[in-house]
């Protein structure tokens, strides 16, 4: 449960052999964007340590993501001038999880928005663009 | 902003000023049932400590939070049979938010659940069932 799984994508992410935009990083956590964005900052948070879902998540693990996700919510206040946030995190496929592998989703909201309580992945115009959002967020943190 | 705050619905729920049907409750977090269920089951989980939005929260009121929030999820696949979990938590009003006072929603999900991904506040039959589903939950904790 708690060592690196080799199947894993964002394992693979963790231990940098796949790539990523990363917002933060520390000893035991990792925020990064989120490829589909439901909107333009959408990062996602989850604990270096392999676990899923939430349920079978070791307490030290959780307690640790969760104050990434409130440093990552600040910063997309700070940084993207959203106006409102929403954390969500699945666990089952039945709720839209993909990767197996606890994450929370940290959403910035905007004026105009129309999702803010639905889920439609959106998209950035290119890499270029979400490493601009990415490195926005990283100076607010 | 740490005390109770006496126009905040939450903060009278803790207080016990108003009902609630009750989940869970420890020194520091509460957890009952949310009026509005995305599915059945669906429950809130609160500090006791008045903060809002999440930005604000004490760190170790979250901590405690997403500690309990772990608790009512597993006792939403044991109690109820849930076979997906959704965990999410809003900020602002246009990120959904109704009552100012940080509070995590833990939505089970169930086969043949169309919402997985969207927002679409349902409903209970009477005060009763969600009385007995609360007691489900209460028992598998």
């Amino acid at each position: 449960m708690s060592s690196p799984q080799t199947d894993c994508i964002f394992c693979k992410i963790i231990a940098g052999k796949l790539p990523c935009a990363k917002v933060y990083e520390d000893a035991d956590t990792l925020a990064f964007m989120d490829i589909g964005p439901v909107s333009k900052g959408h990062t996602l948070v989850v604990p270096k340590i392999h676990c899923d879902p939430i349920t079978a998540a070791p307490a030290d693990a959780l307690q640790k993501t969760i104050l990434t996700v409130q440093k990552v919510a600040r910063a997309l206040v700070k940084g993207l001038g959203a106006v409102a946030v929403t954390v969500t995190q699945a666990n089952g496929a039945l709720a839209g999880q993909v990767v197996p592998h606890v994450h929370f989703h940290v959403i910035p909201r905007f004026e105009g928005d129309a999702q803010a309580r639905n889920w439609l992945p959106g998209k950035y115009e290119s890499p270029d663009e979400m490493n601009r959002v990415a490195e926005t967020i990283r100076r607010a943190l």
